[in-house]
């Protein structure tokens, strides 16, 4: 890899053992086999629990085969290949489903990423006296059954309450999806014990314009931001649009966008917040009445809990100030709430000497998205993530990352799993 | 009814003639009859165009037959029921159909005090020397089909371009529902020839609380507001609610609900203008996604053309001005433009005079919603409406409006009748 012409790089910190190194042309062609299924174009359709993801996971599971390791399946459904023997593991990998009509890479490339670390190791004669165990976790995106990072949660014990019975929107569960796979029915079986993982590393593409605008193909990840799931329901009068004067209306949904302007403004004057509405209905939702009720969606995050917090509150005063001074009632339910997770310390620094390894002066950074990273983090298990530059947003077609970048992100993890486990 | 203890009622203004006389008892008769017709509880669903919209029709027919007039259909639909023989015509009336689980009295309770200063008339032996024609529009919400006022419309040459093509949800034509009736199809055929209606008169429940507020049975309408539909449609950037910075956005919704509070604002500083948003959809419309592009339906009335001018230039204004700071595109589609319908001078002055005999001292009012009369008087017919007084919104199983009311609107209506053609 030596001396392509890779922007960004730098050759200064290209690392003197040259015989660990991902290969651009395997990730790609892994990346391809994997896009081809549920793919139409560069579009991916490869929904959680479905037939298509349990191909994938089928496909990676044979890769892993090759490359030697022991490869099951757990009761989430998540594919595991164990490299090596007895005792606590460094689990690598990332999620091999994606969204509606969404792009190649989102999950499925920190998998190849971790396929690809494997077999450098395996090239390179890089004996492991400790486990490693590359993972594709089964349904991250919760597009089917509305849970999202559902097999790292699982796994984790981070599952919500009867999770199991969540059924999708033709009232198939997630037990019944399970159970036709030949599983029993119960996710909270994959739970992992305690004490048997000793790191989470997960490779991801950045989902967002920082590493392409600054020409840097890697980043560690420094944290994941929290993020509050929750919805408003604001309730006024129901009127004749043409003969209630406007002194007299209690209209939901004038309150409803008055309140969405707050969270913006809230989100904006707070540093590395963002708050979105994107969900909005108003009823009964005909031109010529005056909405009755309105429901919006809220979606807030920031990099560190005090900040998350502090917006919440913000939103929530300017609800009620909002609500009383149109006469409107306003209540907001918080349907998800995940803390901040900050990623284990002394794996950033790992995963920062791993990308100089491999020619990279990674950057820190926060992670705007929710990752199955999370929930190992949250669960007490020192967590890493690389992420890897790309292009084209994500959940879309568009998304595109340069096999080279990816390459170097596989060529870092297979020096940090080297460190961690040789 | 002099004597009865009718709140509002001023018992100066209690005419010397009191032959003729609304009657409570056949007022309420008849509009629970027509209540029974697609009737559940106090609601009422019957459709224009439809069976039980027929079926009213029909009972309206028989009614009319009785007291002697020559009844018949037009190609629209409308039932017309003439008393008397050749030349112009005064027509009294309103409409039979109802919204979607809406109430008795909207539309229904018009018609039946059209019949019953009929009766009235009748009863008295008043001799009409010119013809007066009761009619039932049909279909003058709209629902189904999504052409309000329509039969009015047919009848006055005010039909929108390719009408009896549109279609409902189950994608039957306005054209076939009519040939399912038994009529030719097309409704511009129901036109009627210039210069043979002299007025249009139409009684009406309020539709609004002011007259209840006021404790008066009656008004005179002295304009129906001008209505701009129209829907507005802003074009953003659908980007990821994590990973985009609030000031990287270019969000479709946050823009939306900016321009609707300035809609709000905008009509509420000029008097008598209604503005309101009733539709709103962001799309994609998930909870994770800022909203790459949004519409809303607006609603704006005024009682003069000059205001509601001044609230629309206003609202473009505000919309490119919100477009341009937020970089979003927008655009505002008028769907629908009815100008302000200023009732007839002389009518309105016979209508209070008749009021007055009927014992009520009856205020101008402005209608702010749409009627039939809106387009009699829009097609050059002197055109005039008696409001009566009715509770509980309207749209709304909870409409309700007294038979004393209705039959003082009966009274009214017969000394005009009689002032125009005995």
């Amino acid at each position: 890899m030596v001396g392509v012409a890779l922007p960004g790089v730098n050759p200064q910190l290209t690392p003197l053992i040259h015989k660990i190194v991902g290969d651009p042309a395997r990730v790609a062609r892994r990346a391809a086999a994997l896009a081809r299924i549920g793919g139409r174009g560069t579009a991916v359709t490869r929904l959680g629990l479905s037939d298509e993801e349990r191909r994938a996971h089928a496909l990676v599971g044979d890769w892993l085969r090759r490359l030697g390791a022991t490869v099951g399946r757990d009761e989430a459904a998540n594919v595991v290949g164990r490299f090596g023997g007895m005792g606590a593991s460094v689990v690598i990998g990332s999620h091999l489903d994606s969204v509606t009509e969404g792009g190649r890479y989102d999950g499925a490339l920190g998998v190849v990423v971790a396929v690809e670390a494997m077999d450098a190791l395996a090239r390179a004669r890089v004996r492991l006296r400790k486990p490693v165990e590359v993972v594709g976790w089964t349904d991250e995106e919760g597009v089917r059954f509305g849970i999202g990072l559902f097999g790292s949660a699982a796994a984790f014990g981070r599952l919500p309450p009867r999770a199991a019975g969540r059924a999708d929107r033709d009232g198939i569960s997630i037990r019944e999806a399970l159970r036709a796979m030949g599983l029993s029915g119960d996710p909270r079986k994959a739970r992992i014990r305690s004490g048997t993982v000793r790191a989470y590393i997960e490779p991801h593409i950045e989902q967002g314009p920082r590493l392409a605008d600054a020409r840097i193909p890697l980043a560690v990840v420094s944290s994941i931001v929290g993020i509050l799931h929750g919805r408003v329901t604001v309730r006024g009068r129901q009127d004749h649009a043409g003969t209630t004067p406007m002194g007299q209306r209690a209209d939901a949904f004038a309150g409803a966008a008055e309140m969405a302007l707050a969270l913006e403004r809230g989100a904006a004057a707070r540093a590395g917040a963002v708050g979105t509405v994107g969900e909005i209905a108003a009823r009964p939702g005909a031109k010529n009445v005056v909405p009755g009720e309105c429901t919006f969606s809220i979606d807030v995050r920031a990099p560190a809990q005090r900040t998350l917090d502090a917006v919440v509150r913000d939103l929530r005063s300017s609800v009620a100030r909002i609500a009383k001074r149109r006469g409107l009632e306003a209540s907001i339910d918080v349907l998800n709430a995940v803390p901040v997770a900050p990623m284990d310390r002394r794996l950033r620094a790992l995963l920062r000497r791993s990308c100089a390894a491999a020619g990279v002066d990674a950057p820190d950074l926060i992670s705007g998205a929710g990752h199955d990273a999370e929930n190992a983090q949250l669960a007490g298990v020192p967590t890493g993530m690389i992420f890897i530059r790309s292009r084209g947003g994500s959940h879309s077609p568009r998304e595109d990352a340069d096999p080279r970048d990816a390459a170097r992100a596989a060529t870092a993890l297979a020096y940090a799993i080297r460190e961690l486990c040789a």
